[in-house]
């Protein structure tokens, strides 16, 4: 235990030297690692079109932050307990203390370690982003701010949901790349499919043509065959690929084109399935 | 063990008189680092319109004198045992027993500290304050009390209900900023659809210009298009942009108002969808 | 480990003493705190119209009471074990099984822990008293007793329900300050509106001034307007803010007033909602 | 470590001798104090009308004894393992695998101890006894046995249920100190309700009069106005204040004298509500 | 440390043989109180009709067999590691890996120990035996085999369901003691009630004296009153005691001369309600 | 320490020479109980007919194997551990990191654990087999793998869903032994009874009779009586006890047969109660 | 503690040269450990039709990679802290501050943990690929996207959901091997059967001899009888072995003819069951 010659004397004083150098040594190295890090994750993460890049830049710094925070004090508290203890003090009692008050915290934490975990995979897999419009649970709105542990939407009726990052098992996004407008359209079991299919068809080709909807429409609508047959309807299913947050603005205005197109067929429409909370 | 010719039978109370120390400079420190953490999150606190700035001043103060309290009993324990430890008492025992007692607690009451942390963080972040019209799980109403511990809601019966903050996994606000008076009104499929939203139109504007109204409303009302067509009736939408907490009284006065000016018209409405429990 | 010169043979001695010392000290200053700490959570009790003072007290003193018999044992146990290491007997093996027993007993009991802390709170919460008439998921009754461990509430049908403190997790409660009596009438569609207010509004006024109800019901009756519109039948509600306990009385007193009036004006009460399981 | 001159030999042997004593001593102390606490739980509990007083004595006795049994097996193993630490083995590994061992169980039989738990607690507070009809949640029937793991129900169909009593959450006694038997009958609209209200006021009146149930009736029936009225139909009200297990008796029978009386008065019942599974 | 002048060098070895006499004497001990404590259970087990006591016998041995090879093997384990500890090798690393390993099993196998669990009162509880035909959430039918990990049941379809023990939280037996076949007969509003009930009677006393069936009904069937009264149809209950098992058999012989007799008297059933799925 | 003399530098040398023999010996005795064990387990299994024996034997060499693999990594790692503390190294932070490093990943996995353990039991208790229909909550088809951790079930419409063994509670077979076709007929009430039964009980013996179909009905096929009436319609019920996977082929065959005898008899069929999701 | 004369001040040297080597002679074996392991794990995968084997390849690579890092930090720090210890410095506070942190770190990422550990299996196990049609929940669609914690599903309205790997309980995959494209009709009970499936079978025979679908079919379209009847109707069921993805289409096909057949026969079709989300 004592090094070639040193002064018995001395060695407590070399040994804490020796910690303090670690500790800071520790530090340099944990502040570049973070850096490193966070700069990989960056880098590897999707540029998807509706994540702003300052965002994530601006919450990746906060995260590295905070971080680098929590780890000095981890460290300053670790090197002051290993100077007292070279210093001849017991300090079984006070990591005693330290390890029930940590777990005390940490179990009564523990749903708000899982939020803030929950939050940053949030952020960094670019599940959504401000302005989305989602769905969790029984609960659909417009994203209005992703904190680390909440969540906030804005629903169709103004109310606004704060929601834990961390209870959000699953979580459809209707604003990512392209949406789809489907529209079920029911008839009397009479009707001939044929004509039908030829009226929805001409309706379609109709709004794609128009100018005002034509850049809102991706791909050419497709008339799908018979979905559903009773004794007295048929149902005929349309669906329009579309850019995000267009797919009911072009479902209210297909319905309305359809029910004139009809009208002036004579045909009766028997019902328009409601597709979404939001129309 | 021995520091520089320091006499053998004075190290303990050299090394009490450290323990000492560190416990009153750790008392200090803590004290300092609360008040500056609690002063910056009340900067960072987002200055909403209903969040008196006097309540969260007050609630800010008890919450850290409370960790102050808790902190003192802390490091007073934690010194006391080790001043015994170096007087040369086996404190083994007390450590044991201290661990037992502290894990059953904090396990039994594991609910009680989730509760408590997502009260502090439901004042942070300002999900609701006094006042505010919310909705948890299938009950809502007027918020009176917002405790640590539990949130106090009066729903529409007058009825208190005491809800415990660690349970509220989503909470909807409906008076946070604006909110939106939402009614679906349904006709008669024979209608003409355009007569029937010149008709809505034409009262939105008025109650829009209504004098008692138009402060009360944000935006110009929109009759968005048919969001529902079955055999015998179509559905239109209509919503308004109001200050929160008048949604309500607009939706009854706007609904008033279609029926008297569909009386004259001659045109029949077939239903009014009830869009909130407080209406 | 020897101080000043004491003879070897009597520091077993000297820290016997210590600890028997430190025991009775921290006896002493544990039954000086929790009495303080009682006596400022009773100041900050709120005073409340339906809790009585009298009930708060005894009941503080009995936790008082227990904890301190609590406090008492464990300071107890922990004196003998240090006192027989000092004796120099290894209680490691005492220690461990201790240790064990704790834990798995701590470990069962944990839903007891978590009853008897959510009693505590309820009461010093003040959610409700002795003769509130309360609400937990889908029991509603007036309360008989309230337990650390469980709360006895006796329903309409006269059935006494034992509930455990911990497993409430929100309670309504229809006994706290005051209580509307909310009634919903509902019309055919070709009444008049504005006759149907009027005549509901007379009724109002009527139970109002009756020197009967007058002390009973705090502020006007308030007639809000068209809640739903369907095709058949419209609705009005009605909302009267009464004394706790006393809006189920009033919502009869007043139904039946109702359609007697009705009944003279030749119109006809399509429905009223049945407000509460309680009427 | 050695008391004053005792050879340095004998040391183990006394040292064992104070082991044994603090054994036998604590075995004596935690028999006395077990009767005690058993003692004074007996007498503060509720003296209900249905428990009877030899089966509370008896299974005091029974939990007197197994308590006893078990401390008795803990002394027993831990001054074993004490006195063979004293005599020089390492009992390390012996308590490592006594806590891995204590640990597994304890974990796996933690519902066993809670169901334990929740039994002891089901008798002293005296929540239900064998004759009672209890209802948990969707199994209501006759308790025929209490045991401290399970509880066994009689449905009315002769069904025997076991339920454990950890999973007893809340727990509906119908047979506490008295029942309600409410019978709503309901009639047509165009019914006089005061006419209506006094032939059911009157059938009241003959059953309370009436000898045979004169003695099970606790109150005077109380016939409550309108709960509910629709345009086709309304409902009162009638509850009895009856002694436990004679309300499905009293109501059975209130049912059948009105329906004469109302056959009598050419008024026909449209509906009676029924109440309880048990009828 | 030392004894009496053993020589130092023999002390372990003397060590050693403590050990091992210890773990034999200790597996002496537990196999005499194991077949103590099985003789006891096994003499105060409820003698019911159903479960044979052959069986019984088997699995108590069973049992006991299984927990002796179990405490053999921890006892082997102990002390060979404690024999290690005295040859003066550490075992700290043996200790921890052990440790980890049972940790980490124990906590998988968690659900694995409480199904043991419970299968084992399931037996000594004897809630149900091979035959009998129980329910268990929302599936019922006959029993096939009770292991000590799952039940297995053969239902009405000839399904055979395999469902863990553990996961029973109330079990619902028909086939113990006695059974009770319930007939619910819904009857014409105009229809005299006492010239039903007599009918009704009637048949049940037939079916009584049938010798067929005699012995299968324990006391007289009970003609209960009204248990529903609509504007449409009244419903009279009636009850058999039978014994288990037949009371499927009871209930479809009552309907049928049930109908027979109502269709002689010219009284149509408006609906006999089925009680169960196994008829 | 020392034994017999042994000359001290050579101590350590002598107990890694234990070690390393206790670890070879442990590892040998490991392989021979579990091959004993494996041995004895595959005895005790029952001879169901549809568990192939082969499949069985295959899978009890691959649990073997693994678990032989993954003992002696453990022996290995304790053994290497153990002897790099006799060489003078202080493991207590190797042993500290590799706890924490265990606990983590076992508290991660122990859905993984539960659903092996499960998958094991599955197995052994030869709950289901390849090409077995079974139901598991609300799904069901036919395995077609069964592996440690999933099992896989083609369902009628061709989907294969993959479920975890640890979250199968209950499952039931159709497979096993034998099966019931179990078909509800419901006819007219004004229908004879026994007219009915006869015809049933024609149909049946004709099945029964026919070449085709005998060798895949058990039992003579039963005509139970009545099991439910309406005011409009009498349930009768039959069941044919057959081989496993041909009730519904039966079933539909039955159904058939008696669609064409009672169109012959002029009697009309209400009903027929599908009675599997698989027909 | 000293090895054959290995001079004293030597020791430390010598040991951390043991230490530092044992870290590379471990991390090498690792290294290796992993690449043989993921290579047979590789093997023994099934090669599926709809796994690419790149991908797969891909995967593999880089958990192996991950797992070397993590191994290799967590090397570097045991070995750090035992060299540390080796120079005299107590590690104690050290580790126990380690120990706090992961294990606070460990309980609040469980659920990450869990989802990983999913992840890997879910393709290791091939459960389902990028492009299939999977079932979750009620959530169906196209799988987008394979996370280690996340799987992405797009459904037929476009939305696209984000399902934690861990939450995924059972999983059906429409998309494995073959599917079947199932079809309801149902008909007049007044119909021939004979004739019905006739012409049903005609047009199963005409679509499997169409050039267009017979690739798509994988065997002949079966006929099944009768799977129900009511008074009203009969139901016939007709299913398609097809190649998977296509079900749905030749469902709609089929459906089409169907309707176009039975109109030429003067049949009308009452119903045609939808039998999935995906039409």
């Amino acid at each position: 235990m004592n090094w070639f010659e040193t002064p018995e004397a001395l060695m407590p004083l070399a040994r804490i030297a020796v910690i303090i150098g670690a500790a800071i040594a520790l530090k340099i190295l944990f502040r570049f690692t973070t850096r490193r890090l966070v700069g990989r994750l960056r880098k590897s993460v999707r540029n998807g079109a509706f994540s702003s890049d300052q965002r994530l830049m601006a919450r990746t710094k906060t995260i590295a932050a905070i971080s680098n925070n929590f780890a000095t004090w981890l460290l300053l508290i670790t090197a002051t307990v290993m100077v007292l203890s070279e210093l001849g003090i017991d300090v079984g009692a006070l990591i005693a203390v330290s390890t029930i008050l940590g777990a005390a915290i940490g179990f009564g934490a523990q749903s708000l370690v899982k939020d803030i975990l929950s939050g940053i995979f949030i952020v960094f897999e670019d599940q959504y982003g401000v302005g989305d419009w989602i769905q969790v649970d029984d609960v659909s709105g417009e994203v209005e701010r992703i904190g680390l542990r909440i969540t906030e939407i804005r629903d169709v009726q103004g109310t606004l949901w704060f929601i834990r990052n961390g209870e959000i098992i699953k979580v459809g996004n209707s604003s990512q790349e392209w949406a789809i407008a489907l529209v079920d359209l029911s008839f009397d079991y009479q009707n001939d499919v044929e004509q039908v299919k030829h009226i929805i068809g001409e309706v379609g080709k109709q709004i794609k043509a128009d100018a005002e909807w034509a850049s809102q429409i991706l791909e050419d609508p497709q008339v799908l065959g018979l979905t559903k047959i009773s004794g007295e309807r048929f149902v005929i299913r349309t669906t329009f690929k579309t850019i995000p947050g267009k797919q009911w603005a072009i479902g209210r205005e297909f319905r309305q084109r359809c029910k004139s197109a009809f009208d002036q067929a004579g045909i009766k429409l028997l019902q328009i399935q409601r597709i979404n909370p939001e129309v």
